[in-house]
C-alpha cells in the first residue's frame, strides 16, 4: 500500500524530463490497448478453454510496459499498479491505472484512458490521461494543464461556476455508491441543474477542459485519481475528499470547477442544506 | 407528426443510392457540429447577451445542412427532424436527429452523434450512425450493417448471448424512466450481469457491434431511434418497444443482440420473473 512520507524533492529540470516521459510511456501503452478494445467478438468463439479476457490481456501489457520503461529510465523509483501492486523506490513513485474505466473499455464505449501519476511521498506531482482511440493526452503538474492530440495543444482550464444550480454533475455510475452515500449524492444531484453518469477518468478531464462543473466517485484506488489531480489542480479546480481532505489515497472524492461551488457541494454531501 | 402508412416501395438500385447519400450528408453534417464541441470556454465571455447556444447553434446547422442536400438530392422525399419538424412527402421520409446525446455534447463527452434514417411510411429501411470527433460511420439496412472507420470498413455482428445472467445492460441515464418505468428497469439491471450507465445513440452502436448485450431508453422520440433501427436487425440484433410492438415511433425502446434475451428482458421489464 502506497503511504504518505516526506516529499521527495524534485527539480523543475526533473519535472520537465519526467512529464516527456509519462507522455510518451503513456502513448506506447495506449498503442499496446488498442488491438484488444473492441476485439471480443472477433476472438470470442477462438479460445477454447474460454480464458482469453481482452481486457485483461490489454490491462497486464499496458501495465508491464510501463512498469519496463520506468525500470529502465528510472531504476530507483517505486512503482504502483492496478494489476502488479507496490515496488518501493527512492521516495518517488510512479502510480499506473492501466486502463481506467474497464468496463466502458469491455463494452467498446470511449471513456476510458491509461493514467499515469508521480508521486512524491506527499502528493502527485505529475499526471497524464492518455485515451488511444482519440489519440487525446491531458497532462498536468498541478500548477499548469494542457490538452494535446496530434498537433493541437491547448490550455486546460475548468470554467467558472458561482452556484450550485448551474451546476453540471458527473459520476461513473449510482451503483459505485454505498447505500448512505447514494442518499447524499441524490441530494446533490437535486441541488445542480443537471446530471450524467458515466466517464470514470473522463469526466475529470472534461472538468479540467471546463466543460464540466462537478465530478464525483466513491470507493476511488490511489491509481484511480492520482493522474488526474495535477490536471484538475493545473487547471484551475479543487479536488478533495468528501470530508475536504487531501484526495491522493483516494475514496469518496469530489472535484470541482471551482471553490465556490466545491465547498457547496461538500456542505450538501455532508447533511447541509443547498445553498 | 410522423405516421404509418402503407410502405413506398424502394429498389435496391435506389437504396444503394441513398445509403452513399446518407453517408455523405452525415458526415457532411458532422463537419458542421465540431467547431462547436467542445467551444463552451472559448466562447463562454464573448456573448455579450449570454445567447450563444453552442449546442443549438450545432444542432441547428447539422440538420438545416442535411435538410438543404435532400431538398437538392430528392426534392419530393419528406423529412422529419429535431429541429425544424416534419414536411410531408412523397412516402419517403428522412429522419433526423443532427445531434443525438446533446448533454454529452454540451458536456465535452464522446457518445453522441449525428442520426440519419430513410422512413418508408412502415419503417426506417436505412440508418446512419455518424460520430464525427472519432470519424466513425455505423451505416445499417435491416439486413447487412457496416463500420467505417477512416480505410477501415468491418461487418457488424451482435454477439450470442444465451442467458441474461450473462448480459450486459446500458442505458442513457436511470433519471430519463418514470417511477414505475425505473421499477422494472432496476429489476431488470438484478438480473443482468452488470448495468452502465450513459451512451445515448453509441450504446445501440456498440451492441450492433457485439460489445453490448442489451440496450434500454425510455421517452424516446422517432428521431432517437430510427436511425439505429436497420443497423441493429443489419447486425442481427432484436429492438422492440418494451411490449414487443413496433419500435419506429420510439417510446420505451428495447434492443438486444438476441432473440432469447429479449425475449427474457421483456419478460422481466413486464413484471415476470427472472428465468
Amino acid at each position: 500500500m502506497l503511504n504518505y512520507s516526506d516529499p521527495h524533492p524534485v527539480s523543475p529540470e526533473e519535472l520537465q524530463r519526467y512529464k516527456s516521459f509519462a507522455l510518451e510511456v503513456s502513448s506506447l501503452a495506449g498503442k499496446v490497448t488498442l488491438p484488444f478494445f473492441r476485439a471480443g467478438v472477433a476472438v470470442a468463439n477462438k479460445g477454447d478453454d474460454g480464458s482469453f479476457d481482452p481486457v485483461t490481456e490489454a490491462d497486464k501489457g499496458a501495465e508491464r510496459l510501463i512498469r519496463d520503461e520506468i525500470a529502465k529510465a528510472f531504476p530507483d523509483h517505486g512503482v504502483l499498479g492496478e494489476e502488479f501492486g507496490l515496488v518501493e523506490g527512492n521516495g518517488l513513485t510512479w502510480v499506473i491505472d492501466p486502463i481506467d474505466g474497464t468496463r466502458a473499455f469491455m463494452t467498446g464505449m470511449l471513456h476510458w484512458g491509461v493514467l499515469l501519476a508521480l508521486f512524491d511521498g506527499a502528493k502527485p506531482v505529475l499526471g497524464v490521461m492518455h485515451q488511444p482511440f482519440t489519440d487525446e493526452f491531458f497532462i498536468g503538474d498541478g500548477v499548469t494543464a494542457e490538452y494535446h492530440r496530434g498537433s493541437e495543444v491547448r490550455e486546460l482550464r475548468v470554467r467558472g461556476c458561482a452556484s450550485l444550480a448551474d451546476a453540471v454533475l458527473t459520476t461513473t455510475g449510482p451503483q459505485h455508491f454505498s447505500e448512505p452515500e447514494l442518499e447524499d449524492f441524490v441530494r446533490l444531484t437535486q441541488a445542480v441543474k443537471f446530471t450524467r453518469y458515466g466517464g470514470d477518468c473522463y469526466i475529470y478531464a472534461m472538468l479540467a477542459m471546463g466543460a464540466i462543473d462537478l465530478a464525483t466517485d466513491s470507493s476511488l484506488k490511489p491509481y484511480d485519481i492520482q493522474a488526474l489531480i495535477p490536471i484538475i489542480h493545473g487547471a484551475g479546480g479543487v479536488v478533495t475528499t468528501r470530508d475536504g481532505g487531501d484526495a491522493s489515497m483516494g475514496g469518496f472524492c469530489v472535484a470541482s470547477g471551482s471553490a465556490e461551488i466545491h465547498e457547496a457541494a461538500l456542505r450538501v454531501l455532508n447533511g447541509g442544506a443547498a445553498p
